[in-house]
This record gives C-alpha cells, sequence and structure tokens, in this order.
C-alpha cells in the first residue's frame, strides 16, 4: 500500500473541469505533491508563469503530456508532427519539466511495420534538440486496442526494444498499468526495463468491468481488476523510486466534484495501489 | 484475393437476426460454402436435425462456437463450466462439427496467472470426452481488450505455448485477425503455429475507426485497417488450407437487410480478404 503521498502525482487530465491554477492550487492544498501537465492546459497561458505557480505551490513538475503522433501516410503531415514535438519541447523547457511522455501515434492507413520505422524516426529526429533543452522523452507503450489510430508501441517489450534501437540516456519508457496490465511478459518486460535504465515513469488507474468506452472509462485504482500493488512492486524491484502519476480518462468521474474526487484519489491510492 | 467462395465459411452470429434454418438456406442459396453454428442458435432444436439439414443444403459444418469460460473463482462454477463444455462436446457430436472453438474465459476476480493454469486444467478435463466423441477444440486467443472478462489467452504465443504445454493432437488454435492483428510477433507465432500442426481454424472481420463498441463494433473486410490478405498469406504459407470464416459482431450491420448484408459480404470477401 501506499501510506504516504510523498510519491503522488496526478495528470491534469485526471481532473479535467479544472484549468492548470485550479489543479495546482487544490493538489498542493490536497496534500499532492506532484503533477503531471497536460499541453492542452497551457493553451493562451505562459509556460513559464505556469511553471513558477507549480514551484511555488511546492509541487514538482514530474513531466508534460504529451508527444509523439509521427506517424502518418505523408511526408508532409510527419515533418508537422516532428514541428509539434519541437514546440512540446520548448513548453517542457518553459514549464520545468524534465520529461515529455510520447504517445508515438498510428493511422489506419499506415501499416503497423511501417507506423514503427516512422515512430523511431522521429524520435531519433527530435531527440538532439531534447537533449540541447535537457528534456528527457518517454515512450508509452499503449494497450493493442489504440494500435489503429494512437500507437503502434502496444508492449513493453516493443517500447524497450525501440529504446535499445535508439540507444540514448534521454529516451526511456513509461509503464501505464492501464495499457499493459494483461501482457503475460510483463514483469520480465519491467525488470529488462528497470535494468537497462529506461524505466522513466509509472502511471496507474483501473481496468473496469465491463468498460464501456474505450477512450473515458477507465476507473479509479480499486475500482477494476488491475493488479496494481503487484505491479508497482515490480516496478520498484526494478529500480524506480519515482512518482506514481494518476491518469484517469472517466467521464464519470469528470462528471463529479472534483473536490471530492480528489479525496477519493488520495483514498484509492493510498488503499488499492 | 479470395476470388472463389469454395472456402468461404460465415458463422450464424454475423447474420444474428436470421435463425439457424434461414442462415442454412440463405448461406447455401448465396454459394456460401461453409458455416460455423453458435451454440444459442440450437436452442430448443435438435443438433442432429440441424446437421442434416446444413449438409443436405451441401454446406460444411465448420465448427461449433464456442466452449470455454473455464476461470472462476470458486470451484462450483469451474465444475458447471467443465459440465458446459461437455455439453458442447455433444452439441458438436450431434450436428456433426469436428471443432469447437473455445473462448477461454477470465473473470475481474481471478488473477491472470491463474485464470490461465485454471484454462489449462478446464481443457485438460474435457480433452478426453473430445477424443471420445471425435471433436477437436482450439484455442481462440482473444484482444487484450477481453482479458478481463473473456479471456486470459490474449496473444497467439499464449495460444501455442498452452497447445505445447498440453501436447495432444486435439487441441489446436483459432487465428481471428481482430484479436490479432496489431501484435508484432504475430508472422512469427502463425509460422510456429502451422509448423507444429496446431492452425485449426481462422476468422476474419475488421477492425473499424474508430471503434465505437467493445464488443459489437467490428467491421466487414475492407472497412477497416487490417491487413487481412497479408494476414490470410501467412497463415497459408504456415500450411492453412481450411475455411476463412466471417465472423462479424456489429450491431450497425445487424441492423441491416441481412440478404444485402450477406451480398456485401461475399463482395468483401472476393475484393478485401
Amino acid at each position: 500500500m501506499a501510506d504516504d503521498l510523498s510519491r503522488l502525482c496526478v495528470h491534469t487530465i485526471t481532473t479535467r473541469p479544472w484549468s492548470v491554477e485550479e489543479a495546482v492550487d487544490q493538489y498542493a492544498a490536497a496534500g499532492i505533491k506532484g503533477i503531471t501537465v497536460w499541453r492542452q492546459w497551457l493553451e493562451g497561458r505562459d509556460a513559464n508563469e505556469v511553471g513558477e505557480r507549480i514551484r511555488s505551490a511546492g509541487l514538482t513538475m514530474v513531466s508534460l503530456c504529451r508527444g509523439g503522433f509521427f506517424p502518418a501516410s505523408d511526408l508532409t503531415a510527419r515533418r508537422a508532427a516532428i514541428d509539434d514535438n519541437l514546440r512540446a519541447i520548448d513548453e517542457a523547457a518553459a514549464i520545468g519539466a524534465p520529461l515529455i511522455v510520447l504517445v508515438c501515434g498510428a493511422s489506419p492507413d499506415v501499416p503497423l511495420s511501417e507506423a514503427r520505422k516512422q515512430i523511431q524516426a522521429g524520435i531519433e529526429a527530435v531527440l538532439p534538440y531534447a537533449a540541447a533543452n535537457g528534456v528527457k522523452l518517454a515512450i508509452e507503450p499503449l494497450h493493442p486496442m489504440y494500435a489503429d489510430s494512437r500507437s503502434a508501441i502496444n508492449t513493453l517489450k516493443q517500447a524497450n526494444d525501440m529504446c535499445m534501437a535508439i540507444g540514448s540516456s534521454l529516451i526511456g519508457v513509461t509503464v501505464d498499468v492501464y495499457h499493459l496490465w494483461w501482457d503475460p511478459d510483463l514483469a520480465f518486460e519491467i525488470a529488462r526495463c528497470g535494468a537497462n535504465g529506461l524505466l522513466f515513469s509509472f502511471h496507474i488507474c483501473d481496468w473496469l468491468t465491463p468498460t464501456a468506452d474505450l477512450l473515458n472509462g477507465r476507473g479509479l485504482m480499486g475500482e477494476g481488476c488491475i493488479p496494481i500493488p503487484q505491479i508497482r512492486g515490480w516496478v520498484e524491484d526494478a529500480g524506480y523510486s519515482g512518482f506514481n502519476e494518476v491518469e484517469i480518462f472517466s467521464d464519470r468521474h469528470w462528471a463529479r466534484d472534483q473536490h471530492e474526487f480528489i479525496h477519493d484519489i488520495i483514498n484509492a491510492y493510498q488503499e488499492h495501489s
């Protein structure tokens, strides 16, 4: 059980109704220690100022979500994706985020094998700029149900393999229990990820039965069937000592009073994570 | 391209509005050569008579769907599952089906590793009765999005491994493009499946973008992003020469005139499979 909050981080998308300012203030007031900011929350704002507000509130800026979405069937779109990732690096540097999480992308009109090559090429294209700005990048393997349009990287093995192929200390992996809990090789690949210094961040939530929506039907920890404490144990055995990041896409929870939801997140974190 | 219909099979659930009698008559009239019967279509009927009707219509009885659902948190439920699989074997023998497809089962309150043991134990418990009745069993690995409640076997590698562990000529695998298309190891595992004599049947449909429903949001071949001809090529290179079975769960297509749908299935089979 995660009995203290020193490693608890919440994603701004988890409390989607709140602006980044509300999120910062409310997370800090609730005793949450880390925040991961989604880029939409920076629209119309100065990322430097948001970063200052986060630090002033005593929160750790854990990561910026998200870069990626590299594959496309035409070169113009692939170049636009690289430009967008360069902007994400600018934003990460400005807000003070040490890490950008990559949802690598996929497109129904690009074969998976080709999409995977485009992802690697996209990462390699932006890595020097990330290095110059002191920002790391993490490949987040996504659940296979997103292989058509969100990510062609669908297992931790694939993410580990791609990091090894790229071979830079700036590229690693985000392990998210929602995407990976079903994988029979998960324990092995988490150990391999840690042993190679690739385990950059860790996301938690739960899988509901039934899952009514492929995107926004996630559960709070303890509401579903993912063995979160077991997976967290594997992650910690692999040497991870960073934040446990609560990332929940849930129409049901977004419709609630977000103060009550934060209260429930903290309880669920302590009892079911 | 599958330019003739000699290996085209349709599942009764694909044309859900039709009774088994309507399905048999309409499939035969349309030039379809094989049928896979779902057990719900036998309710209130004599399976022997349905089998005779199928043979009289000139259709090949390809398989019975579905057995399985072995895992449960209590022994009573696990014994009930075994009983149900024995009944499925009786039904297969009566209707003249050489094969039962297993949706192996999963339960949100049973850890996946335990569920996998229960699946293997369940298959081994019913295998002698299958042998005595001349019926084979096929493990159908299901998409990881069903790992909570439908199957703890989610990759072809797992299905192949379990067949090898059981070690009987009566247990093999059903390859379904919907469940497996995303798997980076798919070509390798299909080859391995064939090389070990485990490739018992092959199901086709398509993955839609977006997929609005986890269960009944499948597409007709060509409507989605699955490279069906490529996967069929791997399957045939692995020595498979059986039926290509069209299994589509689709609220959208079920709401249509089923004669028109059958017409579209045949066109899609010839153009996109």
